[in-house]
């Protein structure tokens, strides 16, 4: 697919800073079912609009933690990118602000488990060293 | 009501920071049937979250954007704080950038209809003199 | 239809009672269309489901409106029900209650948005001689 | 139950074929608490819905897989509908592409967990002898 | 936080007639990493909403209920409400009436998955004491 | 843009095909503030997705009238894929039978808001010549 190639390799490189093991782990489970949306993943969220610049990606991952939390139906991609968010230079403390302002825009549930998904990222990163 | 007037006090600043003009008719809009409800937006909303600091009001109003952007179902609110992030400091093309990664996590319609929110907030800005 | 000519009398009886005028136009509105989903609507919603007693109609009124108000989706249903609410017996001041606790569970815009279609509500009400 | 019985008997027929074990499940698991929604599946959904023609099975069950991958909130279902899609004729190439369309409606998220769940639905018929 | 404690106080005693154990399980899981969620839950969510009268607990935790239903994002405290409603006078009963009339206005998939949760629930409670 | 002009020029044919004039007011829409956005929509949405083959355009088009009616929150997209549902080949008849079954699946408003959406887009097509 060399018309795409350069997306690719541009989104591959930034879902590795970002997302780390746990995009890698994703992008894997795709492959045996769906390796094109494995791609479109990369090429179209990752080297198209992650890698557009203008925004830190600290600030893109305030907005992307913010919109899963809100939305409620992507526990498994919040965890990624609660992981993304503080692999990317959030603070804890950070995300916790981002994870609270929900409650205001989509109601407590919505930040509750949002915090009881980063409590799970903040265990994972205990054990794989990322964490104290 | 004195136990929560510093709360009151606080919010209502950060509000007139923050959305400004369509924040303040927002809450007058309230007023004749369900003044507490605006009474809460302020204490609450802006009184206690957006008053805790740690992150930046430019990162609160992404994370606000992108939230209510996603949800789809908070056109004036999203109105609101498109005026808001440009007030305390996101550039047109920040705010564009928060709409279109949208798309990744809610779909192009939810990017789409922010969007056409942002077209007519810039639109309100230039009649109100706070875009050329 | 023999087999469910009970089902839609008992059902159109209820819509009457409950949603009035306002149900109606909703019924009236979908016979060019799509008549066969108004029938649904008489059958299945009212005839079935609303007949059902345990609850009281105004209890079920109550969790109409809490529903349609947080899931922010159904402005002119949620519009439809508030009429409902106060015709079967919610005061004003009960149904704005209902639409203050939404805040708690889908976010204040979910409850700002049922204030505003609850003040279109009012509005039509006093049109219609149902209101001082 | 007489004015229903015709209802039921065509829906109970059309559950059967369309979800097969999964569906029946479903029913079974409803009869304790709530067993008149369980009849309420069957006669409005099945009975009156999947049984108007018009459209094919496959048709109803493409539709049926896009809403709830694009809802997100339904993942049980979901599953049983793979299992009803891949019954009715779709192929296995067929439901993914369902799934990949769904992340330009609702997201990369919605389809992502959309492939997974047609991941366990495939174990499943490999499991109980419908797959290779 | 002195201008706090008579909404803490108040909604602290709201939050145990309410929902009881379960409910001060949630407030416990949030202690270690936002423990200020924990306190808006209080003071914001009980203190403030659920102590407003008007209407009765009962009809409060219908609405709530309702709402939890039909969002579909919310199943842990969907579980803690469904505990709720019972806990303030709610029969099994009414509560069934409820989760069914949501398949109305958010579809069967949400009713389903609200009659899955109050089995839960109603296990719990036998094993708790709770129930017979 | 060289590496992307081949999925360009397929998605924009697919698009005309498509949506017709609606899709193409979509696209000039966003041209003043978000180019990019329509780019992506023309390149991602049809250039790699709809262009994948496996479903024919009429099947694609049942599944995104079923997503975006059962989500609710895309009125201007479902109507833009209503116009598209008819262009590609689904009789009027069988676009009704759509939005009929998303009542089962995402609740009676959903379907009601879907038919609303298609009565407009009905009285276009006579309009602009597309419908006797």
């Amino acid at each position: 697919m060399p018309e795409t190639s350069e997306r690719y390799a541009r989104g591959w490189n930034l879902l590795k800073t970002i997302d780390g093991e746990a995009g890698e782990r994703v992008i894997a489970s795709l492959q045996e079912v769906a390796p094109d949306l494995a791609r479109y993943v990369i090429e179209f969220g990752f080297g198209d609009v992650y890698a557009r610049g203008v925004l830190s990606l600290k600030e893109r991952e305030i907005a992307t933690v913010a919109a899963l939390t809100a939305l409620g139906t992507a526990q498994p991609q919040l965890k990624v990118h609660l992981h993304g968010a503080l692999n990317v230079g959030c603070s804890r403390e950070e995300v916790v602000e981002v994870l609270i302002q929900m409650a205001v825009y989509a109601g407590f549930p919505a930040a509750l488990n949002g915090i009881m998904a980063l409590k799970e990222v903040l265990a994972e990163r205990v054990q794989i060293g990322l964490a104290p």
